[in-house]
């Protein structure tokens, strides 16, 4: 019961935002008594901040699901971009970005959401880090490792306003390819020597 | 009294959200009678597209302004990407993305807003393929250029969560030095031929 109220949760930022999210809302669309809503999470703080919680999850058990069937091979770093571009345009991504952005007015909000957002950044760059083969002593590939993920989280907000999916295509495999070539050791993408 | 209602609509979407912003909230910081107001924008949310368009308009002026204070010579894409970089995370940034996720879920608000983002993300574009004399007539360049502007979207987008401006900084020095070491026209970063 406690998972449906939160899968609703999630469900209902994505549909309605933040602003549009509320416990009686959320309880009717999950099937659970109002009673038993109240019981587990007795206000609508407490029920978005369980909801982040168990949008963590989603969203590592999602990732981890994706890397787990990407190919090897010369194509492997467009195959990585690809799926992390596509799981930022999800509508997990989407229901992140409703509460990160509530919580940019709302201190208590704020107080969860920061620790839980370092946390889930740590680890989407450590899994980044592995799925590249990047060597992070080299200097320079950590910022770009950071590049890449910052990028994906530009496209996932590009997404939002409209269906960004074919210039998204393009502009990741672009950024594979320059990827690929920065961290094949060239001096010049990787110690800021370049012209 | 037009110019002082958008600026205090922005302030407003900015300190406290577009759900905290309201039209007698935004007459009483702009010092403007509720008449007054009422008689420009008779609902929120024509005051808050009104405010859009402000938006626009200052956000033009002020890149064009910074742009016109960049140095030449070998460090100049940096200095581009900082001030990009720096635009994406200032509070214009801010207000804009209040708009935006309020739009998701507001088909009114994004019938306006959508076309006018566009318009906006043309400008920016054409803008700083200018700043970095980039030629989009040689594969790829187009989409490195469209890269770095979704780039500074995820910084400015992290930006809102905690105070970034120092991981900023590395990362868009790195990202200039890779770009310009793609733009000089390595074919393995420009023509998809990496290893």
């Amino acid at each position: 019961m406690r998972a449906r109220l939160l899968e609703a949760t999630v469900d209902c930022l994505v549909e309605r935002g933040f602003g549009g999210t509320s416990t009686t809302l959320v309880s009717e669309r999950a099937g659970v008594s109002r009673g038993a809503q109240l019981h587990h999470f007795p206000t609508k703080n407490a029920l978005v901040l369980a909801a982040v919680e168990h949008l963590t999850e989603v969203r590592g058990a999602e990732l981890a699901a994706a890397a787990a069937r990407l190919p090897g091979g010369p194509r492997r770093t467009r195959a990585v971009l690809r799926m992390l571009g596509d799981h930022f345009a999800s509508p997990v991504f989407t229901a992140a970005l409703e509460l990160w952005v509530a919580a940019r007015t709302d201190e208590h909000l704020m107080a969860a959401v920061a620790p839980l957002e370092q946390r889930v950044g740590r680890e989407t760059h450590r899994m980044t880090v592995e799925l590249l083969g990047a060597d992070e002593s080299v200097p320079g590939v950590r910022e770009l490792v950071q590049a890449t993920l910052d990028l994906v989280r530009g496209l996932g907000l590009a997404n939002t306003i409209s269906d960004d999916a074919r210039r998204r295509g393009r502009i990741l495999d672009q950024w594979a390819d320059t990827l690929d070539a920065a961290l094949a050791g060239s001096p010049s993408a990787t110690e800021g020597k370049a012209s």
